[in-house]
């Protein structure tokens, strides 16, 4: 059962509203003998952490991981590593409207009318706050990754925000972590910046279109055909807050395609077979070719504006509700480290499948 | 674990090779006293059966469904399900080539070298000949809706194909059974076919645009947050063969959107709350809203084509490889009926778990 | 995958080492709207607190649960529950010696040989600890219960201990919670007290015979073939420290009864069915006829004692062992309120997924 | 979920009733490469087979198995194994009488409370014949085993029935292919020939106690604290039918030992760790010691007698029924192979799941 948990193998499991004491994580089946330690997970919930700088909520959250189990003198044990953080920021008043109005575009109506009780502060369980959890367990998979798999490497960007996209000719892997944005094209960053501060200012959000590329992953990792990678990597992007839409190399764009133009060709390189594109975005029948894997998606803009919207209280009245509340105006920014965390668990989700199943041995070529 | 399965409650594990005696579906968990027979399934193979139209690959397989247990009297008896296809036409030498070299854009180098071996006959188990089994066990899930949700619609339908695109202008429910490519535009299902057959004549292939939309889908069903009905869904249909992108509502278009444009408001009508648009897709958190759910979907073109395409040999050798064999030049038109399928799994399993967890009460709105 | 799960929709993960910061239970799929408290559960787990009398170890846990998640204003809100336990008495020093030996009898070399590492101090995760996590959600799930069946109750006793047994004729269920050794027997306890005390002073220890029945449970739950009503609790109850064999009614007598012996003969009753006789225990077929569900275990005795033990070395020397600790002389007496809380755990889930399979419906008899 | 699955990277879904048209299983997640054929399982399953000797069921099924899926060139691909047994005698009219009455001792009353619904054939699901299914399983299981774990040997039979055990001092494992109790004491064998013809002529039937021995299983096999491998035996033997109690090594006569005489003592070997006793039956902290693996359970006399028992009608009439059919007096005889199967699916299971999470290397010990 997956109500809160994913992974097959590497099965994480997270737990905790916005404004309870405390939101987390449960990783189970973790591979023993891997170098863990708070300060190492913190520099990927650093990277996550609200209040940052003017395009992310001023919420101030430390967010600082504490782990409780698992690990034993630094060294994961195979047995489940619980992961903590502590809500230190809880403004309860600041949501205090919403404890009777649905937000149009959050899930107030849908846990209500799901559960027949909300913890309507700051979203509850379905604030973006969890996110945070996720981030957390990401850092033990890229922790299990770096021995299991030295050379996988796993980046987030961004690649659109409204209208607005990135020129792909001014790619550059170094330009992702130098600005607030995580895109790798400096000149968009500059043109962004002065974007998104008019939209904040305005009180309004924007959506963005954000890129995970995996380099350097094994092949033959993804277990046809329902527990394929890019199956679950659809899953786990998907179940990200504010996902509405998920692709895999050409994506939605391969509808439009002919199948000169989409299937891969195949050469022999040095060191195997290498293809001469990548439209299938690394994966070919839901198993890694070895190529670069490529996931995109898209966030919609969070619905936490200051334009007065239409919406009904619980008791079935008409009425209107401004999110005043501290918001990011694109939310899209904070979800690359989170995007790269799902992404570095189902990876390493994958290798431990692969492994468990076929031993990791691959059938030769050449 | 979830290799060859999916869903929770309802689920569904697939079994079977393109050139194996027979493929099928083991369902378990479906609700007791449901009626069900061949008959009734043969209905949705029919729709998915080969051969059908010139634009529909020629492979003759009668596709003749057995139910083999689960059914006693008609009914089904809360045991398991075993749907049985035979494979009647198998004509193997039609495939005699790709025993040695891989073909461009299709799964044979993965299972290769994942497994170590693979049956080359077809495509094997990663042949779109699969998901006639999930045809099979999606009829099981509608006739288990049709008594338990029984305003529930699940309706495909392709919106694009190549280059072209419906005119939502044109949206007809009722023609969508009309024409071979179960498009609701019937003045662009007239155009398609000169665009397919030209297609089909040059021995090329094209990709598609299809959508699956949910009428009266009864809201609470989704488990936040890892068990999100959208989450669900995407896996579900990322799971079918070609597939490269899932979307919900906006889907990749609300990266271009601004909060004001895409929060659905909210009103109250003559039987609860109403939505004033439906940017959502009929799923907030995770969870229906009671709205119509729109599912979309790109499938890519087909990369069995009649182009000679570089690739090597299972020694390493670079050649060149034509796949012949019999195949649709859109295999996006067959996808229809299998995303209907795998939707129906989806939304019947979430319709148990909420069953199971909540007891089906909805919090009361007014 | 359940490495350190249970339950299909109630689903329990427990986390933690004896040593470590604390331990604790993250508990997915409650049912919404039951009401908890910290102050309900700690009832539970104050049966089960070390140090209570001067048969049970001294080591001095307060054992206080914290709600960290899960829980708005006093109910459940259907999301993840997280209970944690500080460990507040963590005297490591007595533990010292076996960092280097394996204790006979203990997981330490089996730990040790499959992860390469282990937390030594009090057994870390393979420690009794750890079952403070199980009755803490065995708690949650008794709430659950108290609402969804009301008539359900749940009694865990001891029958036997090392030689000793209880003589059925003198059964008083409201002796069970009057002596220190949860049994139904008054005089069986007097007696008891004598015979554990010079065990006690010997530095020896003793196994015990336990049973758990639940009486009230409504038919019906249970889902045959592999997850049997039966099999869950024979798994549940296995997964406990110590235990050694698990009995469904008659249990290992069943292999000497005749079939006319053991078939319980069925009546009409005022209110339906009733069976002249209970030797299955309440489970037909995996699932509950209505009667009272008697399970029965035995329980090692620990193999913390003051003899010295032969054993080796991490560097494979042999060498002598006394494990000096704070131990139980018959951990037994603790087993009780443990598998109360697994039997609660599992009957639930059972009540969530028949619910879900079948809508609770019953087939009617008269 | 499980309902009529097990395992967690092996994973076994089985279907069918005693007379629909056939019975299987579904195997999922068994390595690549592994030489599987027909002729090969139907060695295991012809061991269970009906109708070989007088002490068994007079019904005549060939039992034949066909393998529908995840064979090629007769070696497993990775794909998920379709195996089929056509019920080929389906007396039907044998059973007529229990269409309107509950057998005592059977889950003709349980199914029907559950379901509202029930095939009434021969039992329908809830038939022994069930296990002809787990047999053709364990095959598959028996064969990768061979492969990863070549040393490795799974032997069950029997060591008491009714009220006669075997003498443990004539213990011979070559015995018992050779008689029709699967004992490993000859004499025992030849004692029971009469003791059962007896019960056979009387009408009646008997009980028994059966063990299963793994002998040259590899440490570390097990998964705590709840897939431990004494928690995924218990399951899996509770889970066959008729099956009443289960232990591990000591089993419930633990409850009767003192902490001296129950741990076992370990010496340095010359391959490693060895035990100076095996009271812990090969699993400590439910992690293989290296040590043989022993299971022990019991198996009720079947409830198909020629005694009239009382029983009632589905419509709450109180009446007698007598079992005609064909049936065992002893069906703990045809458990034995059933048992094997079992354990050597869970074994198999723990191997695979080892490999995924430590990547089965040891700690190393000297």
């Amino acid at each position: 059962m997956s109500l809160n948990s994913y992974g097959h193998l590497f099965r994480v499991t997270t737990w905790g509203e916005s404004h309870g004491p405390a939101i987390g994580a449960t990783v189970d089946g973790c591979p023993p003998g891997i170098e863990i330690s708070a300060e190492a997970l913190q520099v990927w919930l650093d990277k996550r952490k609200p209040g940052q700088n003017k395009f992310t909520t001023q919420r101030r959250e430390t967010d600082e991981v504490e782990i409780l189990s698992g690990v034993f003198e630094g060294v994961t044990t195979g047995t489940p590593i619980q992961l903590m953080i502590r809500n230190t920021d809880q403004r309860s008043k600041d949501y205090g409207d919403i404890a009777e109005k649905f937000r149009p575009g959050h899930a107030d109506i849908t846990y209500w009318q799901k559960y027949g009780i909300r913890d309507y502060r700051g979203g509850g369980r379905s604030s973006a706050r969890e996110t945070a959890s996720r981030v957390a367990a990401g850092g033990v998979a890229r922790a299990a990754l770096a021995k299991l798999a030295p050379k996988l490497q796993i980046t987030g960007y961004m690649v659109g925000m409204g209208e607005k996209d990135i020129d792909r000719t001014r790619f550059d892997w170094d330009e992702i972590g130098r600005n607030p944005f995580w895109t790798p094209d400096a000149k968009a960053a500059e043109e962004w910046a002065g974007y998104l501060d008019a939209l904040r200012k305005d009180g309004s959000s924007v959506g963005a279109l954000l890129e995970v590329t995996v380099r350097g992953c094994p092949p033959g990792l993804g277990a046809p055909v329902y527990g394929k990678l890019d199956t679950d990597l659809a899953a786990a992007i998907m179940s990200i807050n504010a996902v509405k839409g998920v692709e895999i190399g050409e994506g939605m764009a391969a509808a439009r395609l002919r199948g000169e133009a989409n299937a891969d060709e195949i050469s022999m390189g040095h060191d195997g077979p290498t293809f001469n594109s990548n439209h299938a975005g690394g994966i070919l029948g839901g198993i890694s070719t070895g190529q670069d894997i490529v996931v995109r998606f898209a966030i919609k803009p969070t619905s936490s504006i200051l334009t007065p919207r239409k919406t009904i209280t619980k008791s079935g009245e008409e009425t209107e509700i401004i999110t005043k509340g501290r918001h990011d105006p694109c939310v899209g920014i904070r979800a690359v480290p989170v995007a790269e965390a799902m992404v570095a668990a189902v990876v390493l989700d994958h290798l431990l499948l692969d492994r468990g199943q076929t031993g990791g041995v691959r059938g030769p070529i050449g």
